[in-house]
């Protein structure tokens, strides 16, 4: 039995990933926004570090009511859309379908769950460095890991699959504890993405300087010290922030998707990357200072710039 | 028995303070750098909500060496000259001379103590809004009010008189405790001068908008709790900040001397206002995340702009 791929938001992640399972053979089926005509006469372009390819043939779509029944959704939005899912997502669901939120941030499954009480919700993790760098063509620089954790009560099987088509085509794909993974991630997230637009900078040069990198350490231990006391599954140390700093040092210079925002005029991911966070954390009576503050100047560019 | 000023660093606030004193017939002597020929030929242009007024005839010079000895020095260098008070003050002083920094910061007096440890200091802080708006051109746009507070064991008669003759202009003085005097002055210093630096932006946007107005109360809320904790000789309660905020909402949209000095691509008084604060509240075990965060993004800024 296949799985049927459902690719809600085919930017520079639903793109990355739902075209390699379809350039694989993989019968997938894309939603499309601004560039649907374009994709339609056109095809879609990924440019990768792992080997170019271009789809000519893509099941696009302009709407998730004219899309066939799905078995497995990776929804790629920008998390200020999540709102629309609870209309977008009834027509290509089944009782059995998995969804798979690859999207930034703390909370969004759980936010999910409460319009859609019975859904197989997970938690996309993508370590990558992508973008959309024009219509209907994706540029992946580096990295590539895909981490699928199971939010709810979710047959593995299922996860299993996804991850064997997309290890498939050579996608590092692996599963991992939900709550772990999520602020694992936030981990790097928090820091990268608010510093880089409020200093209006790249990853590079927040680690070249002294000064940032000492803050950007500093903010991940406050996320490492806010996981573990929200409870994850796995105690985060606080070694993993010298890791991800490591890990970044090594990238090209980068500019994080809340970065890319700004630079085109989109409205940031705010909420679930900061504000849900700190108030998760706030909840069991941990106080993240420089997240906050972080938070605040992000509010203050958006409402004055964008 | 009349005292005679000296002026070190004759910009917005020296060129104000000193030229209010000079146009009511005191004898004072202005120290210039860049403006020092210009001035010789054009004068001094003083611009004031409370009168303008020009100087035709200053008493100026480019080298304290050329100065006589002055019974009260007002020093309103930015504060990353004062290395040079070494070099620059022994030739303007006698035994009894009173010098007055009025900068912005904390542990100015106490380091300028360890170069002349038997010299009258005091601190002065200048709640006025004004600034060099061009060659011997300064525009002073509201308050004014100077405290003097003194830091070493100082003849007030001394005091009393540099206030009575401030007074004699109109100008407010008065006189109060060192440390609480210089620590209110943090609690508006502090969050104005680096937020309008790192949010590229004035005082009324930042308390327009409802997430900086809470960061500033946040960043002054740990300003007043440092202060506290170091030792003031008047606790400051929380409502000072209220206070500050009041008193900035109705002023013009207002520049903080650190976004003028951004603006000019100068450097930023980042030691005194930042990191001795910091350093300070460290030696009591205070932390002041917020605080430390704006240090850390004011020095990015400075290496990679200016």
């Amino acid at each position: 039995m296949s799985l049927r791929y459902g690719i809600i938001g085919t930017g520079a992640i639903g793109g990355y990933y739902g075209g390699k399972l379809a350039n694989n053979g993989n019968d997938v089926h894309f939603l499309f926004h601004s560039d649907f005509e374009f994709i339609l006469n056109n095809g879609l372009q990924i440019d990768s570090v792992d080997g170019s390819f271009h789809l000519s043939n893509v099941n696009a779509y302009n709407s998730t009511r004219k899309m066939p029944s799905c078995d497995v959704v990776f929804v790629c939005l920008k998390s200020i859309n999540n709102r629309l899912l609870k209309e977008m997502l009834p027509p290509i669901i089944h009782n059995n379908t998995l969804v798979v939120l690859i999207q930034n941030g703390i909370g969004l499954e759980a936010d999910l769950q409460k319009d859609f009480p019975d859904l197989s919700i997970a938690a996309g993790l993508a370590f990558i460095c992508s973008g959309k760098v024009g219509k209907g063509h994706i540029d992946h620089q580096c990295y590539g890991r895909l981490t699928i954790a199971p939010f709810s009560k979710i047959d593995m099987n299922v996860i299993d699959h996804v991850i064997a088509d997309l290890k498939a085509y050579g996608v590092d794909a692996l599963t991992a504890d939900y709550a772990t993974a999520r602020w694992k991630k936030a981990v790097w997230n928090v820091p990268f993405n608010g510093l880089t637009v409020v200093l209006n900078t790249m990853t590079d040069k927040l680690l070249e300087n002294p000064a940032t990198e000492q803050l950007i350490r500093d903010i991940m231990l406050e996320v490492i010290h806010a996981a573990n006391a929200v409870g994850v599954e796995q105690t985060i140390g606080e070694s993993f922030a010298d890791a991800m700093i490591a890990s970044t040092r090594v990238m090209k210079p980068y500019s994080p998707s809340m970065k890319l925002d700004f630079d085109f005029h989109r409205p940031l991911e705010i909420y679930y990357i900061y504000s849900r966070p700190i108030e998760e954390a706030l909840k069991v009576g941990v106080d993240m200072p420089k997240v906050s503050m972080l938070e605040k100047e992000l509010k203050f560019i958006e409402d004055l710039y964008l």
